[in-house]
């Protein structure tokens, strides 16, 4: 019950796949919305998960995001192949009218869309995504931060489930989670991102070779063991509960923090100490920390200003 | 007279700082249109420019692009620092009641911003950046290409013209142009591209560091020797008209070579503008800039603080 | 008695110290037959392990390779130090007679040599290596791919064992399987690749580091904990028993699917999307999708041509 | 018992923060000794500790070290926060007299010291430090190599403790340690090395970004599933005596081939097979190869010249 | 005369298009002999040139490689087209019968195999080639190293004349040459090695993408004012008699010094050269190569379909 | 005149080696001193280059600095060969009672030892290098930055004389200086820093190559034009009387600035200088080190074993 979010967050209805309701100060839920289709995505899905993380990622009032999926059977099944090889060039193969690379050109533009949508998941700090099509309209200065992503996992959780929650920072699942790299079994090899950021995910080489290249499932204490997911819940409801208490902890503290310790950890998957300090060298003259330290001192919940 | 474009491209109208216009089959001159101010930036041009760019990368009418400045006295002198000190927090300095790393944060976004526009003059395969706020419209798929840029610089082309003209492929210029890195004389480093390209863009590490740390001055001679350009015209007029013949050549050429050709050379290149955006966060809060303004307009010599 | 491969695979025979057997289609079993002397490596073996990962990264009916030693009691005990210590220079020190650079000069082709034969079993996509030294052979065009490499592990398994199964994409082993990074025992830095593969193959350093500098041994439950292997299985019959079948089921998947998935997962090591989209636009085009997707709807087992 | 070190290490003494001591040939035991304030650490203690280990990282009696915290309450609580409140500059946020930038460049000269002296635990190679400010002292060649550092965690090991434990090479703990990387919680983003170090010493990444966002903490068990630390024991006193007892196992061993092995896995976070075959080259000459074979063959102990 | 090499290098007959002599101690002259046809290329060519350098590379009688072209017309024109187009894959775009994906993976590895064949002039320590495949004769260790190239341009130098030139280490070349990075006039990005090792060569980038865009001719003078070649002469015979006597000058001094320069100022350079190959593997499918070739025969401008 | 310094820079006494004057405002000029030798360098002086510098790093007074030669005959003639012969290890090849990995470690860490104090020259942010050694004094905050160095080259200008220059961030020489990369010639790849450096100092490829690998001399105007100086003056008074008017210029700026433009354009590169130790520890051992000088004392030509 106490999983169920209520109120819808403002400024974010009008998404026609996708539920965002705000759960608590500081927190937003976002629900992947098509239980009937196992919330498996269509095109316009993924433009929409642009959109909505873009929005997110602009907005002071959000420090912590929640990903789930509707209903009780699967977080995603992944892409709609049905709906897709009725209308996608991506899986249809080279039409026969024009040459090879300009069927290639028009393929690699297409990924490039579809990881930009589904990399959203990730970006830490977000640039403006609003052009000046619209000219009337004043240029705005949008570019904000994107709090840590918390991804719920349960049912199934296939292919693109892989993609997306590879994107958020923690996952936890559900203990009925089913999970699958499942591409390989339709002929393509993951490329959306599981190939680049799962073995960047978890420790063994041996298990992600074993799961991309078999395509088998595996089951939530796999999912622990192998450090896929850092927690497993009960079921869906006592998983999502789990996430958005995280959450709520994890929005109660100092955004300068947050966000620097978020930026930090991505940026040493391959660079060094140097930018740590240059970057620490500005945020350490935040008057959070005096503020944090003074609320442990008087054993009272600090507050932060909005960054 | 050959080297006055005429047509304008059709759907580049709206522009209030630009004309676009249309010289040849598939070629585009993009003329920096400010010439009573030297064609120096206020913020609504750079914004402007990323969305002009934007949509050439997306035109497949367009496979080469000119770019100059209108008025015989300026390419460009860069930002235009009157305007800039009136309505700009990028230059300052830290205001007194917000703490300094949320200063910082939202210089680096700034930054980044302009950083991401003047960037748009040099990307290759642009990526869709119409986003779905606008949800009404059915979302289309515009990925494309940024065919070769020659940049044309003549008369004053200093502080943003050396950032822009790093972004473009071929640099050409005329005879009376007057080139320098401008920004280390206002208390600044180059922070829009400048000492991240212009190293890779001539071989002399010794030169960069001279006229990157000396703000001094040098000529069209010099930055033929230099390699920062790779012809010398006799005149804007001469220097447009090449520029206008070269573009016509490479839009005459197989677009899927020209643009590998482009891409591979290109990708050699590692970038470093995120450290760069990082490192000014925090440098630009500093009071010189203002002291190197107000000393500039003053005709006096500013002295810095100790470091 | 599964694990018994019977059939000599065509065109593998005359190697003196391997087995190379056909356990099924598209799969090779490639056996260390040295068992008198637990498997041992001379260089004459390591020169053969070069060739015969050679002949089937060019193999088009070759998909998945199965590794394993010969006899109960190891996998392999690394190098022959005995016959090493007879004949081969790397061991000796500096001969008294040429200076220190020639010597080094000399060990350091040595070590490329054995190098390069080890990482034969690691290579994706292996390049041509018959020279044109037979002028009168016409060349021929053999450049390949080396399908994913199941390593089975059992009995003592030291030394070269591990440099051997980092090469490997999937590891398994026996309950019993004893092992040991041994180098630092007898004066070596290991340096044919464990040094260099271990740490991105497991994901504690803590441990890494341990079981390298104390060379203590560690058993097949540890090995799981620490990911090293992804299976631990009763017996050796059973581990090979496993391994062929795995090695089945990635061989009846798209080889475009599976040569993709490997290649984009060994390269992301270091690497971006970016290639991974590059890639894509080529592979998506093959038939091997539709014809999984139709497959899979009509519950029948797919076929995939040669690739 | 075994754990108490009896002997001070000579040539050590006059720390005030610090016992030196000599538990066996070749090994040194580091213990930080402020117990009074839970170990935890001002400016003097972290400037003592890059003297003490620069001075380990010089001393060919020196092989491998051990570092603890004295008492039983804990490894080290990290900073003392009072103390820097009262004196440092970095937590006081930016003074108003000076701009932002001047403030930004002495706190990153403050964090550059910081991160260099916890450094000093983890550098392979050391520099010669001293220079020649006292030039009557003739100059002295003092280069050398610091030996594997085993860390033994127990009790309250927060904040500096993860990201001096993140130096040492082996981790091991005792069963009541009590971890939390804490910075977020007093509004830092860890920036001493951990949020650079502890992405490469675990696996999971879901697991290191929970423990770094919601600094919770988490115990012995979950440290070693996670792979931070490798071995638990079930108090101080045995985890003590246990990575004493593997120190002398380590010192014990060529220090030939165990300064290349620690050199190899630090340097394989980033490069290749082709810097340790240049490595070997050399160190392949050494004597302690055939006398670590002989003395395997013999039964009994190598001894192994200094370097 | 005294640039007219006699005396054929021992153990190098048999080539049937190249003529390998020894001017002096230690140096090998290489001369491309087909002069009739230009010294164009065909694929038996590239074959040759790399078993020759292999050979080279592992002769301690070689110190110094000349690499000249026979005939006064041309040092070479490139791909032999004519011949290209009548037996090669490369240049016929995707044939109906198979799918893309695998037209993809033949055209990757033939441009691995080109790649690999002109890289041959480039690389430092050669690795042996020989494999096993004739198992009765025994293994024999031939890794070495390939003393410095210089190579001397003359006459038509376009196409695989720049590929080639870039790999040698010093450029000389005569005052009657003309050059030019011809690919993109056919169709191509220039793929075999050009796009990578051209930016590293000379200083100028706008001068680079100026050649490699346009493919426009450029001469002597121009190609020392880019610093394309260091030495200008003032015809064919008088720069092969100074590449001749400053392979002398390089042959004369001690191999350990010059291995070391050669291999420390190549380590510097990073390779994309598989990116290269990755791209073009579906580039070269366009059907604008065999549209540029018919109206380079047919004297005609070619038009190509959007891209 | 106008260049003669004067005044000493206050604390700077007390070097044997160099002269430490003060001709203006925040401006300091480092003269070597050993006329008499050519300027040539024995430990001790790199010794005292990298204490000199490491106290300028520290110096807020100091913004800008000018390196010169002291006589009229050279700038330096690198090496003192004569000293280092008779009392340095380095030179002398392996001894023959210890084994060749101990000599090679001793080598490695003199060669870090050299590059260590040349690379003090170039070194942005420098580190405190005090240690603790002397505990009674209180440990002071010392870590500062360098300011941009100009290099005065003048007569002859050989070995280390490149490696010092290649670190300064400007060169200007006078008409009259001699330069060449020295170190082939007496059996060495110079290893003190050339190798990385002078590749990304200046833009020809073919050039550079030519200069190390022939070990040439090359004037004043070759040097402008390859771009390795950036200015040539009549004679040295000139020469040096431009770099002290230019490092007026420079000190007068903001010196936020200053450093960020330094620090930024530093930070593109990247450095290979530990490989070059790591290789050169093994090569140093060479018996042509020894041969070559001999030959040079006795003016024939030296012979060289084969590698």
């Amino acid at each position: 019950m106490a999983a169920q979010p209520a109120k819808p967050l403002e400024g974010y209805t009008g998404y026609a796949h996708f539920n965002i309701t705000s759960p608590g100060a500081f927190v937003a839920h976002v629900e992947i919305n098509r239980p009937r289709k196992l919330n498996s995505f269509i095109r316009e899905m993924w433009l929409e998960l642009r959109s909505i993380f873009g929005q997110l990622s602009a907005d002071p009032d959000v420090r912590a995001v929640v990903l789930t999926g509707a209903g009780d059977r699967a977080f995603t099944t992944g892409l709609d192949v049905q709906a897709a090889s009725e209308s996608d060039a991506a899986v249809q193969g080279a039409s026969s009218d024009v040459d090879g690379a300009r069927t290639a050109t028009k393929m690699r533009r297409h990924i490039y869309e579809f990881q930009e949508c589904i990399t959203a998941v990730e970006k830490c700090e977000k640039r403006e995504s609003r052009p000046l099509v619209t000219r009337p309209r004043p240029p705005t200065h949008r570019h904000g931060f994107l709090g840590p992503v918390i991804c719920i996992l349960h049912g199934i959780s296939i292919g693109l489930a892989i993609d997306l929650s590879c994107c958020a920072d923690i996952r936890l699942c559900a203990a009925d989670t089913r999970l699958a790299v499942k591409e390989v079994d339709i002929g393509l090899a993951a490329d959306i991102g599981t190939l680049s950021r799962l073995p960047k995910a978890v420790g063994s080489s041996s298990w992600v070779k074993d799961v991309c290249l078999s395509a088998r499932f595996f089951d939530a204490a796999e999912a622990l063991r192998a450090g896929f997911v850092s927690e497993v819940h009960e079921n869906k409801a006592a998983a999502v509960a789990a996430g958005l208490a995280k959450a709520a902890l994890l929005a109660s503290k100092s955004p300068v923090a947050v966000q620097g310790t978020k930026e930090l950890l991505n940026h040493a998957r391959d660079h060094s100490l140097r930018y740590t300090a240059v970057w620490n060298s500005a945020m350490l003259q935040s008057n959070d920390v005096s503020s944090a330290l003074l609320s442990g001192m008087q054993k009272r919940k600090p507050t932060f200003e909005k960054l």
